[in-house]
């Protein structure tokens, strides 16, 4: 039987701002990737949503961030490698004081936003991302785009990575994403996105944006609350993939590798 | 043979700002408060301080602060029970995964500037700081200012607390320090710190302001290295005990109790 | 003729937080109370409601607070003089650059939130936000609380001084606000809402919660925007007031005095 | 007689932690680029430093940066125009404020760091900061790299522009900063600094580092006073301009031009 995880960003509000519907998103996904207070999140909102997470049996990662909270993370940054090290071992350090007093735990990393992007491909931010992990706890695994050039460099590092598709995004042929700047980019179909990540976790290939067929190594589905719209897409994911006898759970509880 | 500690606060640059001379004091004291990244601290300075510590065998203590860099951490501040507990918890986190990176371990917690002076009396915010130490790890010691009354609060909530005096600091016959705005209340002359606290640390007493004598249970000195004067007083202490006997060690390792 | 100001607390998103609905809150009020940076809004973000104020010849006061971005300057806190005073002549003008590039000027400075509530009666902090104003120009005025001790104090120092009610609040009977601890500060039903403040627009006295009659110097209401319930309310309070024949306009073109 | 403005980089404090020596500084030079707060400065220490600036007549141009604190505004960043736009008005308002209350005003924008950087040669990020200057007040002048891209993008945007060159930098033939990662990029004997700018000022010319001989148009010169040796070179290079008859006085009173 097909296995897959599906991921969210949580933890995200700040302060007196809200953002996203944390608690529905926990009654769907199974790993919840929260935000470390960098790029979102304040201590007392991401243990509401840690306390929510262990209720719930979600597993939970740090969703690490460039130092930027008014551009949420969002904006491209050149940190040294002492600063992005740092950084980075702040982050996961203070999640798991947060998920200590929660009772639950860290079990993988996330980058967020441009860090994200940054370091699927950039092997020096990416080297320090990992240092940082390895540092922290060489058994935290690192969430990353699939089919990016950190996927190797993670696991020549000795990391445990996991590979990770987007629900609503689409691929180009050589399995890279759309740039969102394109028409076609994201798919806003909620049957649609069921479709071809039922086919992903299947199958292990997705229909890139000119048809041809790409083969996807995916261990986890990332999936949006931000809006009602990325509610109902996320929820009717999840029914079509557990209708069609996919199971679903945490990456951390066992990897299914299509490769 | 009288045994005893001294602490001081460190790690307190920020970014491109300096402050203190932290590899001076390192090689003076025998436990070191390090900033969390609240009033002061950035990860990548933590760091190299922390590396420092690990190096000389100096015991680490999270320095936790109100979140307030600009003041640095030295104004009243009235956070709720959750942001005060979440704050803490998140910075003790935060250091003990740089900690990690590092090659040492947190300690103890030692709470700073007007937090520090706040839970010494105000049971409502020392609960919060209390609660979060515990959350994070039971076995945390909690320093906090010797006489006062949290010193009584950690122990009834089963925390092991470390009673720190001011080297430089002048007491009120009742065991509080002297108001800074007072006159007398920091005594500068090098032979006199080291008189007052070679008396403390060997007899529990220290003289008051007004000539009295006071008990004054201690477990710590905390002496200052944000000025060349204040590491000579600090070196000139440190000599005097030492010279006179006192075992100077961590009193993570074992605790003397004058009282 | 009667005549009024409704203001709104406005300008209060930071980076990718959305605060209020802003621009309904415009379609209402004759003057904005606009967000610093300081407890909230960040400049792109503030620019925009500036443009849209502008737009329709809404008035534009300076919304100074507390450095305290997480806790949205409910928080009190305890800032030096120099502090305060640099923080608000910070603060001011920074809006007047903003106002400046959107066509629009600051007419007015209303303090946010826990200094909003402290300057009402401490004078030190009230002194120090009453320079700042006259330091940056002395002709802007001051919104404050009606009857507060400040509205005396801002007039002694030179300062034109608007009083504010509050269109969702109880009051005691000697004009200060019921606390929102207890049951009844705030009022919910928006025919009351709008019965009692057409009463205080037009004979210049409300009903205190013990049923006794309070006058209270008034020349602006402040609305709120953050729920719909909010906007509703206000929405409400407009008609009754216009239908009434109360003319709206900003307090700035021409004060009128009940007391 | 020539002429020649002095420039350099004050108010870059921040609340506990100093930095440089703003008071000899301003005995110094003519032109005081002071912090806004994006990179460095808080309120408090700005004010006391705009106070000393308007004491000495010394001229007080907006230090303007990206808004990232811990890296001292030094790191690269790609705020969008909205971002970009929104935070150089917002800065030079804020400092607009400050002056206003010290007694002087800001009569120029002098980009920091990575913003200085980029801007000199990216001309997206460039008209983001022109239109920002000229939004503000189209009669500040902008001070740039000399010989950068940004000096015809401005001047065509209608701004005055003064082209600032530095005291103690190496120079490429194209007129271009040799880069600090280069040997040879800082010069640090005071004499051959002060021979090399008397020769600048007098001639319009410096010689590069491949000994080839460069025109530079330049209206002032920057100097550091971030360490004791800066502040002996920023003396000596003045003591030789005054002695060999060089007029020194703010841009802002006349501009000279060698090109």
């Amino acid at each position: 039987m097909a296995s897959i995880d599906l991921n969210s960003d949580l933890g995200e509000s700040f302060g007196p701002w809200p953002m996203g519907d944390d608690v529905s998103m926990l009654s769907l996904v199974t790993s919840a990737n929260v935000a470390c207070g960098f790029h979102a999140g304040d201590p007392a909102g991401i243990l509401s949503v840690l306390a929510e997470a262990a209720r719930r049996g979600v597993s939970v990662g740090a969703h690490v961030g460039y130092r930027d909270l008014v551009g949420f993370g969002r904006r491209n940054m050149d940190p040294s490698s002492a600063e992005l090290f740092g950084d980075t071992v702040y982050q996961i350090g203070a999640l798991m004081g947060l998920t200590k007093a929660a009772g639950t735990t860290v079990r993988y990393v996330k980058p967020h936003g441009a860090l994200y992007n940054t370091i699927a491909h950039d092997a020096r931010q990416a080297a320090d991302v990992i240092d940082a992990v390895k540092a922290v706890d060489p058994s935290l695994m690192l969430m990353v785009l699939a089919g990016a050039p950190i996927v190797e460099q993670a696991r020549a590092a000795g990391l445990t990575v996991i590979c990770e598709a987007f629900a609503d995004r689409a691929y180009n042929a050589d399995g890279s994403l759309v740039s969102r700047r394109l028409p076609g980019s994201v798919i806003h179909d909620p049957a649609d996105v069921a479709d071809r990540i039922l086919r992903l976790v299947t199958e292990g290939r997705i229909t890139a944006i000119d048809g041809s067929d790409v083969r996807l190594e995916t261990q986890s589905i990332c999936i949006h609350g931000d809006t009602p719209a990325a509610v109902g897409i996320a929820r009717n994911l999840r029914e079509t993939l557990v209708t069609r006898g996919v199971d679903l759970k945490p990456f951390a509880e066992g990897i299914i590798v299509h490769a």
